[in-house]
């Protein structure tokens, strides 16, 4: 059986996830898991991260509703990276955008290739 | 002008890069860049990340062949991870594998998910 424990983790007991649509294969975001995070995501079926911020587990989408649903989740080489695969309802980003990574770098200037969801 | 400088680093200086194949929209793997590696990544069109085992610049394939082709970046909203679009020549994993994410984790169990390159 996979074990959490066995991932590495950074000093601060935290491991990068990147969350990825499953059905456009689009990057949504990058967040944060400490161990129980792991577990609980695989446990539940529903992408939980660690708000570093908060210093408290983030199930993403609780309060606002835009919930990720687990399709699988995926380890690195290193075993120091997690991507997870998602159904990904309404807008991952706090900005309402579909993904977080929606400021280009196009002849040295940012441009915004993304507009907030309705 | 985009500057460097202007994103958000950890302590050690670094800012997580997550590589995605343009073409396929897989993702390859994650790394890390300091704002030089930012910056030559983007004057020279060829990934470069910051070793963080050997404390040096990191031009990905310099050795291997197996570069990474600068298509975009892209800044997350918190400006504190990058999206690295790019073309890869080769496997982009050391275990000579397209992506390094190749361990999925399917009924509790780890599955290899991907073979290495020929």
């Amino acid at each position: 059986m996979f074990d959490p424990s066995s991932l590495t983790y950074d000093a601060a007991g935290l491991i990068p996830a990147i969350a990825q649509d499953a059905a456009s294969g689009e990057v949504l975001m990058m967040a944060w898991m400490n161990a129980d995070a792991v577990a609980r995501t695989l446990e539940t079926g529903r992408v939980t991260y660690w708000s570093r911020s908060r210093q408290a587990f983030w199930v993403k989408g609780e309060r606002s509703g835009h919930v990720q649903a687990l399709v699988e989740m995926r380890v690195d080489c290193d075993r120091d990276c997690l991507l997870v695969v998602v159904e990904q309802t309404g807008p991952a980003c706090h900005t309402n955008r579909r993904s977080c990574f929606y400021t280009a770098l196009r002849d040295g200037t940012e441009v915004e290739i993304m507009a907030p969801m309705a």
